[in-house]
């Protein structure tokens, strides 16, 4: 038949399949919006396609058969990085977000980044495809520390990245397309897809780290911002009487008394050591103490809680969230923060808007910033024309239960999967 | 022709018209992203069914003629309802959002709102059209003070409104379809629509009135939240140092030291005069002192202002937004608040989201919420699948350049025009 199948049928139904996992006929055409015939076209194609496949089957009371449909986890692949603070995370994921491979660099940050080592990285999960299956990598997906400007060069205040060129260097040593979204972004991306935020159209992600920042869906979409620079909310003045001075140059953000170096210095302080560079153990001290009921630590953890929940307490007035995530190193200490964030957030938001919040904390632990890149490499791809054309196949093997798993060659055995691992 | 019209290429194409007035063919293909053939037939239909108008030509320097397009002013009416803190607002609106009828009501409040007086002035101004334009109308927008639940029962804690079933009597009372936003999303799609922020995408809009609300717009969409209460700006505990106690029974809330009523409760706190109760009179009597440099005046504008700026700074740092439309009582005072809150902007904000960021008085007075609620009516009417077919026409006149200009009736005598009036 000579009908067209319009992109927006196919982004609609892929992006449908892509957050549900799995999905029959009639709850695509609910989801999209679109007419029966549009998405029995649109199925028909991806089915000869081999990008969607048949899973199962639904019998509903009337007994008629259903089928439930998923994609291909095998349709495509996208080669994922995560520029975190302390060390740069590599990845490269199926269509449906699990990692295959995965690489770690602690880079030796100077004031800059190093872009031929990050290539390097890339090419070191890429090389352990087949030539079938390096034809099906769409694109790459890049979390980012710190803010990006129009110019795609970024900065960031707490490594001493200033003005760097990332995506003009990065776009052309990967000779691939690549995507970039901050690490707040993709990280309630991964929350949201992946995560705790699965079923929640209106959540905010907090992780407090060496920074903290906060990711937003609001009403179903990821909220950008004029800039693409949403979600600095380790930098808002959360109390006028604070004086610490922040990275950033201002006073009295949030991060002075609520990210992790700045707790575990404020801590170090009370306890006499303030001449001590603030190391992960101290972390992990301080938590100890402060369920040994020690009154420093306690006193840090209470300041650090009630900045925090009134910091998201803002948040829930301003945003009307039915769910906040708070993932980072207070998922650690989940009962020391989980209590005293609570009680800020129903001391300080308006009650009408209490019912029904849930605060949960994240379950992605340390690869979060690589399931992030890759959902943001699936969308993005999704919204690009010709990448959106190659996400719809066809998918070259037939059977994709059948891609050859390689034995472990040299290059994979230099794959490792550390353990966790902050600052 | 066989072709069935979409309903999503009629959404797309009205809603673009809507917003920008004026198109062409091409400018509208760019827009909704539909195929060009998808978007001919769609405005083959609504010409036909004299929705649509044209207005002119555009020649290109190729010398091709571009029609210019826009949508028949009259193919369409609303009545809408601003509900505000101390007055009720009637109106009758055309397609485009122009008030074609207007009423006032100062309403008795007791404890609740009368519903029966409400439907009595939307009658007031449906009375206005004659039979064949009261076949047109097509929806009623009601903009509401204070927040709404899942049941449509309304609460205001400066009014002293209480779970008012304002959604189950209206809906009845009015025999039209009802579509009900707060405030706060009213104000904004005013702005979006017909004031300041039309060319913008990312916008917040900040009103000072009896009580603080923001209305967001992010990324194009009007940020809801999850029960659709986003926007309680004026709840949030801007200063932890702050004892006074708010109407919402919270301490430390903005609206305590920048809400009209507030800022005036501070002043004749000042000057000796605690014991009376705040009047609009003295609104004007703060602005004409502070303009002479009366200390007290001065020291309660420059607090309000700083606490605005330090508010909005915290919605800059979250929301990254190209304009900030400050609204309400501040407009008269624009040079003495203007400064101060630009000043805090620029403190707390995080200097990578300062440049291109504007703050705007709003320019759309009175009618603001009338207006807001005519945009509400609009964009909630091309969802629904009934009104967008009545929306897409027949328009039963022909010409509507002729629709017939009754001369005043002893009814349309009663329509007023009052002077501006808070509080």
């Amino acid at each position: 038949m000579g009908v067209k199948i319009s992109d927006q049928w196919l982004r609609a139904t892929l992006e449908t399949l892509y957050q549900s996992r799995t999905a029959t006929r009639s709850q695509l055409i609910e989801n999209t919006g679109f007419n029966p015939a549009c998405i029995s076209l649109t199925l028909q194609h991806l089915m000869t396609s081999g990008v969607l496949q048949k899973v199962g089957d639904l019998r509903s009371t009337g007994g008629r058969k259903r089928e439930v449909l998923k994609l291909n986890s095998e349709a495509g692949y996208f080669a994922v990085v995560d520029l975190e603070a302390s060390q740069v995370r590599f990845g490269l994921t199926n269509f449906l977000g699990d990692l295959r491979f995965r690489w770690e660099d602690v880079p030796a940050y100077g004031r800059d980044l190093d872009v031929d080592r990050i290539a390097a990285g890339v090419q070191m999960v890429l090389r352990n495809l087949g030539p079938a299956e390096r034809g099906r990598v769409l694109a790459a997906g890049i979390s980012y520390t710190g803010t990006m400007d129009a110019q795609g060069r970024v900065s960031a205040c707490n490594l001493g990245w200033i003005d760097f060129p990332l995506r003009e260097q990065l776009d052309e040593a990967l000779g691939l397309p690549v995507f970039y979204g901050s690490e707040s972004f993709c990280k309630i991306l991964a929350e949201r897809w992946l995560g705790v935020a699965q079923d929640s159209g209106n959540c905010v992600s907090v992780r407090v780290e060496l920074g903290i920042g906060v990711g937003i869906f609001v009403d179903g979409r990821l909220l950008k911002g004029h800039s693409g620079m949403a979600g600095e909310f380790g930098h808002i003045a959360i109390d006028p009487a604070l004086t610490y001075r922040c990275n950033c140059g201002k006073m009295g953000c949030l991060e002075t008394v609520a990210s992790t170096p700045n707790m575990i210095r404020r801590y170090l302080e009370r306890t006499g050591r303030a001449d001590i560079p603030p190391q992960p153990s101290h972390f992990a001290e301080l938590l100890g103490k402060a369920r040994e009921g020690d009154p420093d630590a306690l006193a840090v953890i209470d300041c650090a809680g009630r900045y925090l929940g009134l910091a998201l307490s803002h948040l829930v007035n301003v945003l009307n969230p039915e769910l906040i995530v708070l993932g980072g190193d207070p998922v650690r200490g989940e009962d020391l923060f989980g209590p005293r964030i609570e009680a800020e957030l129903r001391r300080h938001c308006l009650p009408a808007l209490l019912p029904g919040l849930k605060l949960r904390m994240s379950s992605l632990g340390d690869d979060i910033g690589l399931k992030g890149a890759a959902s943001l490499a699936f969308r993005s791809a999704l919204e690009h024309p010709q990448l959106l054309k190659r996400m719809a196949g066809p998918v070259l093997l037939d059977h994709p239960e059948e891609v050859p798993h390689r034995p472990p060659s040299s290059r994979r055995d230099r794959l490792t999967v550390t353990a966790r691992k902050n600052h």
